[in-house]
């Protein structure tokens, strides 16, 4: 049973296998909902489903297009000076929601890790990246470590690294880095691992930057 | 080794076993700097180490005086009607960053179930729980699963469950209910797996709440 699956010649699509985003954009302006709604209406959401609920908004496709609309999104609410909070959540490998099951055609799905162009918006972010199934295999877990080490070496090669701190890892730079060095991570250890969640909270624009590290 | 460490005449407190929390809370006001330093002055912080940055405020303690004081903090941003968001991460069971190096004295940490005062004030929320590291047994995954379980049905039967999401389980009610179904959770599965984390967003005063489910 576990090796036909294997067999079937299509791998998943990125939808099949649950690969999305929730994102909730926050401004701190009395003028919010027109912000908002103007970031949404001029962000290029070609192949991608969005839907908008009370808390989040809810974005399904490839990975690429994923990391591309969210960079762009938190880009267009924050060009206005405004202070902008947004805290993300990319998942894969669960398409189901309590328990997660997988199409048929492989119990991990290789992607290519998003490329972003620059939005000239520059940010802090708080980041954590959680492989979640490794099928109880010790040779997994290790493989799990490898990727998250790989995961931080690729984010101190794109210069968004700044340091660990409690439960997450400091990031910096422009909104586009520090979203490539998060899909990235959540990509590669995906790799490996099927079922894969990462979140980071983004902030934009703050009057205490500057004042902390 | 591993036995020894078991036989430690003390548990290890919370602090040691990492237990601790972030929370970015957005307040969509161009007054956001008044409303959040008079919700974070009038927080009772008795017994806890808080520090604030430009992306979040970090917050170690033990279990019940955390998630009461998030859930005052978040009540007391929301009074004066603004629409507020707040996402909050709980951790539990990595004292260090990358690598989790628990103190001698166990792998777990048993804690009472957080029991919050009422705070007047309702929200929507979305939430993830996350039990990271069951040592690759398949008895803990099993225990990890059952876990999961018993925190959905606390949120059932405390009334805060709406339904499971994509990625999430919805929850709406009272601040302080939806922290204790958080809390509660995180608890719970962390009396069998060492390191648990738990996000949940929270959104209060949303103009779109009612128009949707």
């Amino acid at each position: 049973m576990h090796t036909q699956t294997l067999t079937r010649s299509s791998p998943p699509t990125p939808r099949e296998f649950g690969v999305g985003a929730r994102i909730t954009l926050a401004v701190m302006s009395s003028d919010y909902i027109r912000i908002l709604l103007g970031a949404l209406a001029e962000t290029d959401a070609t192949g991608l489903d969005i839907e908008t609920d009370d808390v989040s908004t809810w974005i399904a496709g490839d990975e690429q297009r994923i990391t591309e609309y969210i960079a762009a999104l938190i880009a267009a609410a924050s060009r206005g000076g405004e202070h902008v909070t947004a805290s993300v959540l990319f998942s894969r490998g669960c398409p189901g929601e309590i328990s997660c099951e997988l199409p048929p055609g492989g119990t991990t799905l290789v992607s290519e890790v998003p490329s972003v162009p620059l939005t000239g918006v520059t940010a802090s972010a708080q980041w954590a990246l959680y492989p979640l199934d490794d099928h109880g295999s010790p040779e997994r877990e290790a493989d799990h470590m490898r990727d998250i080490y790989e995961a931080i070496d690729r984010a101190k090669a794109n210069g968004s690294y700044v340091r660990s701190d409690h439960y997450v890892t400091r990031l910096s730079g422009d909104v586009a880095t520090i979203l490539e060095t998060v899909a990235g991570g959540w990509v590669l250890a995906g790799r490996t691992v099927s079922h894969v969640t990462t979140h980071v909270t983004i902030s934009v624009n703050s009057p205490s930057a500057g004042a902390v590290r």
